[in-house]
């Protein structure tokens, strides 16, 4: 692969917030050139795909500041500093839709945005889930709406784009696939 | 969706760079509490599933410095300003792969990292592939390799994260229920 890398020559970081961090550097290309790389940090997430034992999904609608719109997702979360992912899954799953469930699937982990950011999401199934009378609570900034759809109403969402995020619509394929698996098992 | 929504009170830019520019804005929360929210503005991108007549997945290797790493995935690109999505899927998978292609078919459109950054990327499926003499050159950052793989073999790279990104693992996904869903009429 060294015929591929870029070597740091020089690196600044341009700002440090609470969710990112942003630098730029300076890179020696495989071929001699130099070239600048604008490079986002992010601690990392976690995402549930939970499904009810009637077979609905549960998705969570809330404000997202980048696009100023309302988006309608799967529960999802940073994680916290020495959190294990799947923790974090059960947390996120608990205060964003009052739910508890049994052992969770790890589906897939992947990187969202890899030309330009290293935010990594881990993806899991959740089911045999339980309502909690005092659930954990959302962060004092997180305000959402939880919503139960069948598989096709959450279809509809995603063709109406009220659904227009990568692990979600990666989610609702994830279910049309095992259920297509299924049947052609039956 | 009032109670929802998230007011600018102030929005400050952070950095301005060849791809992003990130924001720290100042909100009114629903419930008339501040809170600072961070945005990472991006051009949006395409990505394209390119399928030979063989049925194999061309795929790209490159360096991705956000990771730090090598990785494998679908043909990619940034749009660039007032070109169209579909021209450039057509252009990066000529520049990429040296294919041109039959009509592509859009597959899906969404947001790569909702929480804090704005990029949309246009998912096209290419058929019909054809090799270009002269084809288009990759822009002087770039360097790939190309690959050719079958559905088996590229979700063997997705299982060993040499493939580990969203679009390709929708993309790869995306295959294995077209199949499924064909293998049931059959």
């Amino acid at each position: 692969m060294e015929h591929l890398i870029e070597k740091t020559l020089a690196k600044e970081k341009i700002f440090s917030g609470k969710v990112i961090e942003v630098y730029v550097e300076d890179v020696q290309l495989p071929n001699g050139k130099t070239s600048k790389r604008e490079v986002v940090k992010h601690p990392g997430a976690v995402a549930v795909i939970p499904v009810t034992n009637e077979g609905k999904v549960v998705l969570v609608r809330q404000y997202r500041k980048a696009m100023e719109r309302v988006l309608v997702e799967i529960p999802a979360g940073k994680l916290e500093k020495g959190e294990e992912p799947l923790a974090t899954a059960h947390r996120e799953l608990e205060e964003e839709t009052g739910y508890r469930c049994g052992p969770m699937r790890h589906v897939v982990s992947f990187y969202t945005s890899p030309g330009f950011a290293d935010e990594l999401i881990h993806l899991y199934v959740a089911e045999q889930l339980t309502k909690v009378e005092n659930a954990a609570s959302l962060d004092e900034d997180e305000f959402v709406d939880v919503l139960e759809v069948t598989l096709e109403e959450a279809l509809a969402l995603l063709e109406r784009q009220e659904i227009y995020d990568a692990k979600t619509a990666y989610a609702l394929q994830y279910l049309q696939l095992q259920r297509a698996l299924g049947a052609k098992h039956e």
